[in-house]
């Protein structure tokens, strides 16, 4: 019931492809998190995955196209289809997903976080 | 998986408290509303609500306190809390909640949106 501010929030971490939880409703979590570089090609078999750019942009790779999204812009990736995100310059993003959601996906490497940080 | 720009949105319609779904996933819309004045006093036996300021600034008031929502704040109203929704000056929102949320929750009125608009 208290207000959450974002640019409080990402002012407590720096890391990238590190999310933190800054809420969570309905079985849901409301994540923040830094990326830049590029990710991991992965998919998720259960959950649709909400991308909301907060500031900066960055591209979403899908196998057969790209698509860029800047500021005030959000994707949904549905379960199931493969993607990887990649920033050329750092990018803070809002994640609404599952709280079961693993942020690699099926493809668990050194990036996969299992215990997420809620801030 | 195309990307969805919320200004481009938020120009498709005028009308306050009658909340848009632009996004849908995992069982939980997202939808955008315009506030303006007061809204009705109520609450969600079910659901959990999050308001996320886009644009303007809004008050939701509780039965025992009232919390002042900037832009790049949000708030997470869970299920059962009586709130109401106050802004002064038109405020844009983004809502995510899960897709059997009805507006005016327990307090059906004429403000009540039985049918919601995908834009």
């Amino acid at each position: 019931m208290e207000k959450v501010n974002l640019a409080e929030k990402l002012a407590l971490f720096s890391e990238h492809w590190s999310p933190k939880v800054v809420g969570e409703l309905n079985g849901q979590h409301v994540k923040l998190v830094k990326f830049k570089g590029e990710f991991v090609w992965h998919k998720h078999d259960n959950e649709d995955e909400m991308f909301f750019v907060i500031k900066g942009s960055f591209r979403m790779e899908y196998r057969d196209k790209t698509i860029t999204l800047n500021e005030n812009e959000f994707v949904i990736v549905p379960k199931g289809v493969e993607h990887r995100p990649v920033a050329d310059e750092e990018v803070c993003v809002m994640l609404f997903e599952p709280a079961t959601t693993l942020n690699t996906g099926d493809a668990e490497s050194e990036l996969t976080k299992h215990t997420l940080e809620h801030i």
